[in-house]
């Protein structure tokens, strides 16, 4: 092994190892931030910036009633449902956890609550379970599997 | 930098690529093997089997209409809700796919149905988001979020 090959080596590892230590101390509180950050974006009934949580990429996933693929599909299903602020109500959740995979990718689990007016297509709660990458530009969902549950006393159709 | 120290570079530089770039290629067809053979055991009525699809870990996560945290709750709660074959069924997936994470994780999502007499609870259907994670004992799931939907005619409570 020659004097240039070790040094590569090196590069090498100094590009695997760097990213891997710095990322991970800080991964569960910045997590919530990023969670909670979208809630507030939520209830001012923002879209566009609630979407921010979100990988723009076209590989993610959301997972509901149906699959949506990639980042415009998921902002075009939210737009859908979730035209109005009547419609967006107030979201909120509980039992917010956050769980490692490694140092670039977590899961987050929890519950919501949506809050809304029978107009608006009344209470919805579930649970959820998010994939989220640590990107350059910071924690995005990469995975989301969100249903609602039916309600304790089920509707007609 | 002396010889050790780069003989000890090149040595973790081996330790950390020969495990991604041999794990790459095959992931997703091992993923679905692993999942059908999960569907052969539930239809087999053999919890315990069926079981070793997931991670014997105390840190797997099972949602559904409430967050089940580890293997061995996780089996409590099949054996407590699929108790005998006729609450069993018989279990398929359609639209199952696999998207990697990284080398050692993986998301499968899918459709499942549950074919079952009236006895046994009905039908159930819904979609499913796993975390799958490539262990020494091969893929297995640490995250699954899997929800029944509300049937299109909703029964009264």
């Amino acid at each position: 092994m020659n004097r240039l090959t070790r040094i590569f080596l090196a590069l090498i590892v100094a590009t695997l190892l760097v990213p891997t230590l710095s990322a991970q101390a800080p991964a569960d509180s910045a997590i919530k931030a990023m969670m909670l950050k979208s809630v507030d974006d939520w209830n001012r009934h923002d879209i566009d910036a609630f979407a921010k949580s979100y990988k723009n990429s076209p590989d993610i996933l959301f997972i509901g009633r149906k699959v949506s693929r990639g980042y415009d599909q998921m902002v075009a299903t939210y737009k859908a449902g979730y035209g109005t602020p009547e419609k967006m109500g107030t979201l909120s959740f509980s039992e917010l956890e956050t769980q490692p995979l490694d140092t670039r990718f977590a899961t987050v689990t929890g519950h919501f609550h949506l809050e809304r007016t029978a107009a608006g297509g009344g209470n919805a709660d579930g649970f959820f379970l998010l994939v989220v990458e640590h990107t350059p530009a910071g924690w995005k969902i990469v995975r989301d599997d969100s249903t609602v549950l039916p309600p304790p006393t089920a509707a007609k159709p």
